[in-house]
C-alpha cells in the first residue's frame, strides 16, 4: 500500500511524484490546497506533526522529506533506477540534491510566497488569517507565511534572493554533463533540480533563456519529453487554481475601492 | 589512497573525521586553521573550487560536503557499517542528518562564529582582513565573515538563532531512541548530531544539562567513551590553539588602552 500526501506537481511535491511516476508506481494520490493551509489541518498534522508536504505512506511507514523520500522510493522499489550505481556517482548525485535543499529551493520560495500569498490570502480578514497560522506547527513557517502576506520583505533581501536563483541556473549550466545533470542516467539530481525550475523559463525569462543558459534551456525541453514527467505533471494542482482565481479577484478590483480585499491591513 | 583535508575535531569536520576513525581506516590528514583563512589559500581552492573543508580525496576522485562524504565512506569501506541495513532505517537516519544540514548547525555556526571571528582576526588592519576576505570563493562565506567580524548582527538574530539551537536538543531529546539515536545502531545520526554537540555541555549549559535534556546528556556520555569518537577528538585542531592564543591576547590587553587591537574598526 503506498500513498502520497502532496500539494500537485510544483517544489517538493512534484520532486517526490516524479520518481513514482517515472518508475511506473501505483499509488492513492492525496492533493492538498496548500494555499488554503489543509496541511495544517488536525488530521494531517497527525500524519506529518511538522504540517508539510510531500509525505509518503508505504505499507504504515510514514516518510517525510521529499529529498529522503526519493532514495527509499528507489532504494525500494523495481523500475528506472534513479541513483548512479557507484557510491562515487551517488555522492556527486547528493552534493545537487543537497544544493537544491539548502540553497537553490529556499532563495526561490521566498520569492515565491512573496509574490503569491498576499494575493492568496486576501479574502481572509486579519484574525482570520491569524487564526490559520497558528495552527502551522512549526515557528519557521509562521514568521514566513506572516511576512509574505505583510511583505516585510526588502528589496535587498528580494535582490539577494534574485541573485541565489540566478547563481544557481549558472551553477547548473555550468555543470551541466548533458544529457542528464550527471551524464547519460537520468537520476534524483534531475528530479530535484525540475522540481525547481518548473515553469521557470517563463516566470524567470530573465533568468533561464536560450542566451544566458542553453544547456538548462535544452535539458529542460528534454525533460518536458519523458513521460513520467509528464503524467506527473498533468497532476492537479488544487493551489494553483485557486491562487488564479484570486488573482483574477484582485485584477477585477483594480480601480473600485469599494472591491477592496478584506486583508487590507496587510497592505504596505 | 584516502585523504581527508580537514580543520580538525570540531563541526563538520569532526563529522567526516569520526567515520573514517570509527572504522579504523588509515587515511592521510591535512588539517588546516581555518581561523587563518588556510581554507581559502589557492592550492586549496585547487582541491575544492568552494574553498570549503572538509574534503575526502579517494584514489584520485574529489568528494565534498560532510554529510555526503560519510554516505560514500560508508558504502565504500569494510568496518562497522554506520547506516541501518533497512531502507526504512536509512531514511530516518537521513531525516535527522539533513536535519543537522539545515538547522540544527546554521544556527549554532552563526553563534560561534559570532563569538570567535572578531577575536580570530584582531591582529589583522581592516585592509589585511578584506584582502583575507577577498579570496574567499563563496559570497555566502564572505559576508559571514565580515559580518561575524564587525559583530552587525542584532540582539534579535543572536537570539533567534539561540532559540534554533534550544530547539534542536529538544528535538534531539524528544527523539532519541536509545541507546544511539535511532535504536541499538550507532549511525550517521549520532555522527551528525554529535559533530555538534562536541564541547555544548560546557559552552551551553544552559542548554545542554542533566535536568533539560537527561537523555542528551547520556547519550553524550556514551560517545566520549567510544574509541573512534576518542580517536578522533585526539587529533590537533589548530584554529582553537590559534584561538586561544588571541583570546589570551585579548584578556591582557584589556585595561591596555596602548593594546588595542589592530582591528579595532570592527569593534561596535
Amino acid at each position: 500500500m503506498l500513498e502520497l500526501y502532496h500539494g500537485g506537481p510544483g517544489a517538493n511535491s512534484l520532486k517526490a511524484l516524479l520518481p513514482l511516476k517515472e518508475k511506473g508506481l501505483e499509488f492513492t494520490s492525496h492533493v492538498l490546497n496548500l494555499l488554503q493551509f489543509e496541511q495544517h489541518e488536525p488530521w494531517f498534522v497527525k500524519i506529518n506533526p511538522n504540517g508539510q508536504v510531500p509525505v509518503l505512506v508505504h505499507d504504515g511507514k510514514v516518510l517525510t522529506e521529499s529529498t529522503v523520500i526519493n532514495e527509499y522510493v528507489d532504494e525500494t522499489f523495481q523500475g528506472i533506477p534513479l541513483r548512479p550505481p557507484d557510491a562515487y556517482g551517488r555522492a556527486q548525485m547528493r552534493v545537487w540534491t543537497k544544493f537544491v535543499d539548502e540553497y537553490f529551493c529556499p532563495a526561490l520560495s521566498f520569492l515565491g510566497w512573496y509574490a503569491m500569498i498576499r494575493t492568496a490570502v486576501r479574502d481572509l480578514s486579519p484574525a482570520e488569517f491569524e487564526a490559520k497560522v497558528q495552527r502551522i506547527p512549526l515557528k519557521e513557517q509562521r514568521d514566513k507565511w506572516r511576512e509574505s502576506a505583510a511583505q516585510v520583505w526588502t528589496p535587498q533581501q528580494l535582490d539577494d534572493w534574485r541573485r541565489r536563483v540566478r547563481a544557481s541556473i549558472q551553477r547548473m549550466e555550468q555543470g551541466m554533463a548533458g544529457p542528464w545533470m550527471l551524464g547519460s542516467q537520468f537520476t534524483l539530481a534531475d528530479v530535484s533540480l525540475f522540481s525547481m525550475l518548473i515553469g521557470m523559463p517563463e516566470r524567470y525569462a530573465d533568468i533561464v533563456n536560450q542566451k544566458g543558459s542553453p544547456r538548462v534551456v535544452d535539458w529542460y525541453s528534454r525533460m518536458m519529453e519523458r513521460p513520467g514527467v509528464k503524467a506527473a505533471l498533468a497532476i492537479p494542482r488544487p493551489s494553483r487554481e485557486f491562487l488564479e482565481t484570486q488573482q483574477k479577484a484582485e485584477a477585477a478590483a483594480r480601480g473600485h475601492p469599494e472591491a477592496t480585499p478584506r486583508n487590507q491591513a496587510f497592505r504596505p
